[in-house]
């Protein structure tokens, strides 16, 4: 573990443990099949990143109610629903090391207790009675199925800009870091430049928290990644450093990336090849310069508060970003 | 068309052309591809009786307000939705006699736009501003992924009970149609009691729908039905006829029931035959007089309210859940 992680997690482990018995308690399945679906993709080493930006965005308002704990579940239930869906959707076999629920119930099952967990989320965020929060759950959710579907439609397309993956990036991964945020200030009732500040906070940080993800597809193994090598690129999936590199090279380089694009068969070797082009070309520097950028916004926003333990894990929080095994 | 379609619709036509541009108005798709499917099934000929049972609720209860038929469409929204993935769970190849989404698009698409769907609703729930509502709309998504999931758990199980299918139709189907009138009477800010009138109108009526629909399958065609005739059967959906035969009949016949459970390759004349041991069983009659049973109690339910028109259209679309081609 990176000292910044140990650090991290010395100080949340309280919230974590609150946050690990709001998730299970307020679950509450008809089905005893629906529970075990829905606790296998719940239960299997998330991070809890999401529903504890949200009760630290409460708490940097001031806000020390209890209620913060049990809505911040919310965020959880939303992230394994498009997990669930979404691994559907890409056909991935593992998920975390551990094999992808559609595999293990079927697809059927997988499909409805997403649905299940999308409106338990919803449910918990009407009890919360607070207009504004409802809106920016129901956004969230609008905004991830439209923002998988525009990677769908853009799967294995070489024409794919920066900018196109922006926006892909911004509606699957950084609206719900950003609706966790908001989340936590409108329960505090903060004001509108503390929930925009803590917004802007969320969002950057789920872009750099993205981006760095996809990284990991070009620099890591599957053991430390708990999925298959290159499987965003197997699925058709171009992230940021691959679009950058195919961008910036020309020739044979060129033409070997291009001929690498959804293919699901290709070798060690191609695979290693295709690292050196992204490194070469500054395909790889490039994210995470960007990324590096995104994380340094982020802390920025969160400068608008008096400085305290909160904001000191904000911003380490933001700073773990890039620190993952990269 | 029967008289008594055409008796309801002249009343409706006018709510309906409405509803129509309310359905469409209110999607705000950011992708075309969204777009297309969305209106693939939510353009291909519903009968919106959901949403017209929305807007009736509100009027009879005073309501007046222009805002009612843009949240109609919440629950046009969100039976659409459950239709997409519904379709997927049953791999059904035929929607109202239409390709079904999912094999037009394939899966990944159906599942993301049913997503976008059932967001959709919650966020034009969340305009209401009511949480009742609110919680109402959530509640309906959470019980009916349970519904599918608790009648997927029970495909082809020959000990299912007339209780297991009451529950399981009335989370899949009654929820929803209780939910829309329900909604309706929150809008207008009825007296509790004419709430849970309409509440209990919805959900016998939708109970008497899904029966009347289940019973479709054993009594029409294919031309009618819009879906393969059998479907039910062949996916393992047992349905009140059956369930009552299994536990009426004895030796041959109740083994003929058992041997065609689940079968997807029967011919003509064992479908028939099968067809026949429901009559002679009583499993068809049964059926009906519970449908009955639940038209005559939802009907009851709105005879709370003074005679008017409204009152007049509710209890003939009441009617109508058996009048369709049985």
């Amino acid at each position: 573990m990176t000292s910044l992680k140990k650090r991290i997690l010395d100080r949340v482990s309280a919230d974590l443990m609150e946050i690990e018995t709001a998730i299970s308690q307020n679950l509450n399945p008809h089905f005893e099949l629906v529970s075990r679906v829905a606790r296998h993709i719940l239960f299997s080493g998330g991070k809890r990143l999401r529903p504890l930006l949200m009760l630290l965005s409460a708490r940097i308002c001031g806000y020390a109610k209890p209620d913060a704990v049990a809505f911040s579940a919310i965020f959880e239930y939303l992230h394994a629903a498009t997990l669930l869906h979404d691994d559907l959707v890409d056909g991935a076999v593992l998920r975390r090391g551990q094999t992808a629920a559609h595999h293990l119930w079927g697809s059927p099952t997988a499909v409805l207790t997403g649905d299940f967990l999308l409106a338990r989320s919803l449910s918990l965020a009407a009890r919360t009675e607070r207009p504004r929060i409802i809106h920016t759950i129901a956004g969230i959710t609008e905004a991830m199925s439209q923002g998988e579907i525009h990677q769908l439609a853009l799967k294995g397309n070489p024409e794919i800009t920066e900018a196109d993956y922006m926006e892909v990036i911004h509606r699957k991964t950084a609206v719900l870091f950003e609706g966790a945020c908001r989340s936590g200030a409108l329960l505090a009732d903060a004001p509108e430049d503390a929930v925009s500040a803590l917004g802007r906070y969320g969002n950057d940080l789920g872009l750099a928290f993205q981006m760095a993800d996809d990284l990991l597809d070009y620099t890591s193994d599957t053991r430390v990644l708990g999925k298959t090598v290159g499987a965003d690129l197997k699925e058709g999936k171009l992230t940021l450093p691959i679009i950058y590199a195919l961008a910036n090279t020309e020739n044979e380089k060129n033409t070997f990336i291009r001929r690498m694009l959804g293919r699901t068969d290709f070798s060690v070797q191609d695979f290693e090849n295709l690292i050196e082009i992204l490194h070469e070309s500054g395909g790889i520097d490039y994210t995470l310069k960007r990324a590096k950028d995104l994380v340094e916004s982020a802390k920025k926003a969160v400068y608008r508060f008096p400085e305290s333990p909160t904001r000191h894990l904000l911003t380490d929080i933001a700073d773990y970003a890039l620190a993952r095994k990269l």
